[in-house]
C-alpha cells in the first residue's frame, strides 16, 4: 500500500473584498495549495496573504492559472489561440512567483484551473500551449487526461490527481455531474474508497468493476462547509490508516 | 565629456486591440525599453510581442509597473497602503518576467510609471514600498528624486534619468507643465541642450543659470509623431557628437 | 412622534461568483434597497437577481453608484474630474435602470456609495457632479451633509438618512471610527436610541447633550451576521412601538 | 430606385486613453452611429463624447452592445446562458441611455456587435435573448439573418443592413473572408455595386448571378484610412446619383 499521498485544494480564490471558501481551515488539512494567480480570481494582496498562510502551514504552493475571466470564475472557455494561452499562463505564474518572492513560499508546480484544465484534459494543442507556458515547473494533471499524456510525451515532469468526491467510469473519465451517483456526498464513503484505492491502485467504477489509476494527489474542495468536512474526514481516516499526507514535491 | 548615455522610452502600452505610440520606430532609437506589465496598460500578448521586438532590436528591457488602472492609464493616484504597492509592483514585475521567459529578453531593471513614479519622487514611504517590491532588480529613477535617494540610502542599485523635453528649476525639479517654457518642442534645441549637459554635467535652469544633475539615461517619448521626431533628432545629434547610445545595464 | 420611517441597506454587492452579505434576510427587514450598479460591485446577472428579489419583497429600489473600482469596493477616492463623476453616475444608474426594465422593479432614488458618498458629504463640486448625473431621480443623502444641502439649494428632491450603529458629534457629523464609542454594537441600545430620536427629533451626542437631525431613513447593514441581527432588532423594536417601516418614496 | 439609404458605422470604440478609428471623419459621412456601450469597448467619458459629437453632426445614435470582453474587443464568443445575454444587453443599452440623458442624443435603435452579432445571425436562442434585452428599441440586423427573421416573427421593429465591402453568396450570406474576392477594396467598385443594388434590389453574387436583398442601411467602417476613404467615396457617389443619405429612424 502507498504509505503517503498528497491532498491538494484550490485556495486564494477571493477577489478584492470578496472571499471564497474557508482557506484557513483547508490549509490545516492539505499538503498542497493551488493558488489563484489573478486570472480567474485573486489580486496581489490576496496572493500575498495566501502565500504567507500556506508557508506558515507548511503547505506546498502551486500556481493555479485560469482564463482571465473573474466574472465567469475561469469556468467558461474563452476562445484563444494556443500562443495566447501560453502567454497568459506564463504571465499568471510569473505574477504569483513575483509575489512569492516577498514571502517564504515558492511556486513549486502548476495546476490549470476550471475550463482551461477541462479543455487541456482532452485537447492536445491546449495541453501543449500550457506546457509551453509553465517553464521548468512540474504540472499537476487530472489522472488519465491528455495533459498528463502530453507532459509525459514531452518528458515534462507531471503528477496525477484523482478526485475525492467524484465517481469514475470504466474508461477512467469522471462520471458527468448530470448523471446519478456522479458526486459523492458521504465523507466516510469517500475516505474508504480512497483508502481502498491506495491499497490496490484500483478505483471502483460506477456500476461495477474497477480501473487502475495513477495518483500522486487527491483533490479536495473548501468552497462549502460540506466540502471542508469531507476534506477533514479524508485526512483523518487516511492518517488513521497510517497514510502520511505530504506533498508530491520533495526537497 | 560622457562618451555614452542611455535613451529610454515607455513601450508596450497598448491594451488588447488598442495601440499606443509608435513602438516600432522608437525601438530603433532607444537603448532601454520600459515595458508595461499589465497594470496601467498591456496584456500577456502585448507583453510578449513587445519583449520579442525589444530583443530583436537589442534594446534592454525594464519593467514599468504602474497603478492597476487602465482607464486612467496609471496617471491617477489610487489610494493604497504601502504593503499593497509592494505586492502590486512585485506581481507586475513577475508577470512581465514570466512572459520574458518565453522570449530571449530579460527584465533588467524597474522604472515606475506615471502617478506611482510621481508619488515616489516625493514620498519616502511610497519609494520604500516600491523598493520592497523590486527584489534585486536595479531601479531607474528620475534624477534628484526621493526614490533615487531612498535607493541609495538602502544600497539598492539605482540609475538616474533626465527628460529630453522638459525644463528644469534651480532646485533640480521639473518646471510644472502649467508654466510657460516647461515643455521643449524644438528637437534641435533639446538635443543641443543634452549635448551641453553631457559635456558639463550642468543642466540649464529656466530663467538662467544651471544645476549639476546626475544622469545615466535620457527619457524620450513615442506617443506622438512629434515625440518620435524629437527622439530621432536627439539620437542623431548625440551620435554625431561621438556619444554612444547604450544601456546603463552592462553584461 | 414620527409614525413611520424607512430602513435602507446596501444590497446586490456580489460580483460574479462572489457573494457579499446576507441579501435574503436583509430584504425581509428593510423598506429600501440601495442596489450596486456594476461600479464598485455587481454585474448584470447580480443586478437582475437583486432587483427581482427586491420586487418580490416589496422593497423600494435605489441606485447605489460608486467608483468603478471593484478591487477597492468603491472605498478609495479615484481622482476624477467633476464631469467624469457625472458621466460615471449616469452610466451606472442607466445600467441598473436598463436591467430593471426586465423586472417589475423600478429605480426610484439614488444613494451614492462609499468613498464617493463620503467625498460628496463634504465637497460641493462632487455633490454637484453627482446631482448632474442623477437626472430627475431623488437623492438619499447622509443627514446634514453638503450633498443634502446642495440638493436643497438646487431644488432637487432629497431624503436624509441616519445611521443605526454610529455615534454622533455635536456638529451632526459621525464620530470617526477611530474613536472609542464611535460604533454601536448593542442592538437593543441602538434600537432604543432610534426610538428616542423618532420621538424627539434629537439625536444623543457622544459625551452628552443632543442635536436636532432630519431623517427619512435609517441605514442598516447586512454584511455580517451581527449587522443582520442589529437590523432585525431595530425593525422588531420600532414595529413594537407602532412605527411603520416604509419607503420614503410613495406612489 | 430607392431615393434614400442609411449609412451606419461603429463609433466610440476607444477605451480610456486608447483610441480606435477616425470617429471625427466618419461622423461627417454616416447617418447612423452604432455607439459602443462599455462592453467590448468604451467607458462613460468616451460614451459622453461620442454621443455629443453624434448629436452635433445630426447623426442618429444606436446602442452597440457586445460581449463584456475588452481584451477580445467583443470578437470572441463568451459562453453565456440566454438570460445572461439578455441582462448584459439591457445593462449596456441602459448605460448608454443613461449617459445620453446628459446630451441631446437619444438611443434610437440597437445593433449587436462582433461575435454577439455573428452568433445571433445564425442562432434563434441568442437572437431571442438579444430581443428580450432591447425593450421597445428597434434592431438593426444583418440582412437575411436569423436575428432579422426572429425580430419579424416577434413583430419587433427591425431594419436590415448590407455591407459596402463584402461579396455575397447565392444564399444571401457573405463570402467568408478566407475566400478570394470576399472583401472589396476598390471604393469605386463598391459604390457602383451599391448604386446598382439600390436601383434593382438585386445584389451581385460572387461567381455570377444576383440575389434579392432587403436593406435599410449600408455598413461602412472607420477603423483604417482605407475604410474611411471607401465610406467617403460611397457617400459621394450615392449623393451624386441623387440618393439621399439619411437615418432609417424618422421623427
Amino acid at each position: 500500500m502507498t504509505k503517503y499521498i498528497d491532498l491538494n485544494s484550490d485556495l486564494g480564490e477571493g477577489y478584492g473584498p470578496w472571499q471564497m471558501g474557508d482557506d484557513e481551515r483547508i490549509l490545516g488539512l492539505v499538503s498542497s495549495a493551488n493558488v489563484a494567480c489573478g486570472g480567474h480570481a485573486s489580486d496581489p494582496d490576496t496572493m500575498h496573504a495566501t502565500l504567507g498562510e500556506a508557508a506558515s502551514n507548511g503547505v506546498c504552493v502551486g500556481a493555479h492559472p485560469g482564463y482571465a475571466d473573474p466574472l465567469g470564475f475561469g469556468r467558461r472557455v474563452i476562445p484563444m489561440a494556443a500562443a495566447q494561452i501560453t502567454h497568459m499562463v506564463a504571465a499568471q505564474i510569473g505574477a504569483l512567483s513575483g509575489v512569492a518572492q516577498l514571502t517564504s513560499a515558492r511556486v513549486a508546480y502548476v495546476k490549470p484551473h476550471g475550463a482551461l484544465a477541462n479543455l487541456a484534459a482532452r485537447d492536445v494543442e491546449v495541453s501543449n500551449a500550457i506546457l509551453d507556458g509553465v517553464g521548468a515547473l512540474p504540472v499537476l494533471a487530472i489522472s488519465g487526461t491528455v495533459l498528463e499524456q502530453q507532459a509525459k510525451a514531452r518528458d515534462h515532469q507531471v503528477y496525477s490527481e484523482i478526485f475525492a468526491d467524484r465517481a469514475y467510469q470504466a474508461n477512467g473519465e469522471l462520471v458527468p455531474r448530470s448523471e446519478e451517483g456522479a458526486v459523492i456526498h458521504d465523507p466516510v464513503f469517500a475516505a474508504d474508497r480512497l483508502i481502498a484505492f491506495l491499497e490496490s491502485g484500483e478505483m471502483p467504477v460506477l456500476g461495477g468493476g474497477s480501473i487502475a489509476l495513477e495518483a500522486h494527489s487527491i483533490c479536495v474542495h473548501g468552497d462549502t462547509p460540506a466540502a471542508v468536512e469531507m476534506a477533514s474526514q479524508i485526512r483523518k481516516r487516511l492518517t488513521a490508516q497510517g497514510v502520511e499526507i505530504r506533498s508530491f514535491i520533495q526537497g
